[in-house]
């Protein structure tokens, strides 16, 4: 049942809240440093806003897909906590970037970890449920049993 | 079971294919105008188509991610609406912005309004889930309850 | 369920790694062609990776959206092998645009055909699904009984 993915669908709304977050923040850089529409070049304060809002629009998609994937396929708790650490890195970014294009490295780094541990676990979750599919085998199970004994 | 969402699904084949319909305007704009790629700039009246299209493609995510948990969480019907009166204001507002900076505002706005609509919905959905689901207290029912006595 | 749909999650991870891969490949441009953030213009060659990767973030949600649906409500082996066809021909489309504006169209022409197959098997399910739902008679199933007689 999609119900069950409660907390997943939560990251979800924040990331979206996040998105329209810096989506008014590029507005109000607009208005601030004189840049009518559609010109999106001519100030570099402006520019870095817009660069930080655009850049996180690219990830965001990507960031859902391996969140659910993870959260589904892996285990959702855990996908959860790492959603929420991304969504906090992201906010880091985006007013790191809006200072200077220096401090916006140290939270795209921690960010960029954080999207390749969900893709991680996501894909471990995914080939673990094809082998058991195809193969009959699921070694996630196999490799628990084995501590256990 | 995911057929239960073919209207949610419907309302997202309809959205990709807006953007495929954007996406051509672009390319039309590219030879009515002589703008060649990679260049995307020289001319105001293709940059504001070019910006029209970017702006619904940063949107579409974040439009497809409350459409879907507002349809799934809160009531699919109701979200099926607000999802088509999105894709109208949408088109409305490329349309707009081709003609002029100015005219892309009202519909930008209603389709804000629209999306803000459908991220409360989906808001208030998982938060009686979550609710229901981690303190076994269901708000949407008890307050359905409270008005049917 | 959605465990089901483990091949199609296959195809979503593949797709993230590729997009990330894009976007590392822009970050190396920028530091080949000296373009530093957040400017993205001054070397047609740098504006041509940097043009290559948007395109394909703008992409990217309309690829996965008529991926899931047409797996989903039409075929998901299908759609799986789909799904690999326009992975591989983005990947050529970002190669031949990295060389050239002019190497970027038969890969571009491709994939925007196998966007289109997939838009059709997703419609084709979902207005299936809808029938049957809503008017009771579900047009493939007749089909194929026909087909068989």
């Amino acid at each position: 049942m999609l119900d069950d993915f409660a907390p997943l669908a939560a990251i979800t709304i924040l990331g979206v809240l996040q998105q329209a977050y810096f989506s008014l923040q590029v507005i109000h850089a607009r208005r601030r440093f004189h840049i009518s529409p559609p010109a999106v070049s001519g100030n570099e304060d402006f520019e870095r806003v817009y660069r930080a809002h655009l850049n996180s629009s690219e990830y965001f998609p990507m960031f859902l897909s391996v969140l659910w994937i993870a959260g589904v396929f892996f285990n959702q708790t855990l996908a959860f906590f790492i959603g929420v650490l991304y969504l906090c890195s992201r906010y880091k970014y985006f007013k790191g970037y809006s200072e200077s294009a220096l401090k916006r490295l140290r939270p795209l780094y921690f960010s960029a970890t954080m999207l390749w541990i969900l893709l991680g676990l996501a894909s471990i979750g995914v080939l673990n449920q094809l082998s058991s599919q195809y193969l009959g085998y699921n070694p996630i199970t196999a490799a628990r049993s084995h501590i256990e004994l």
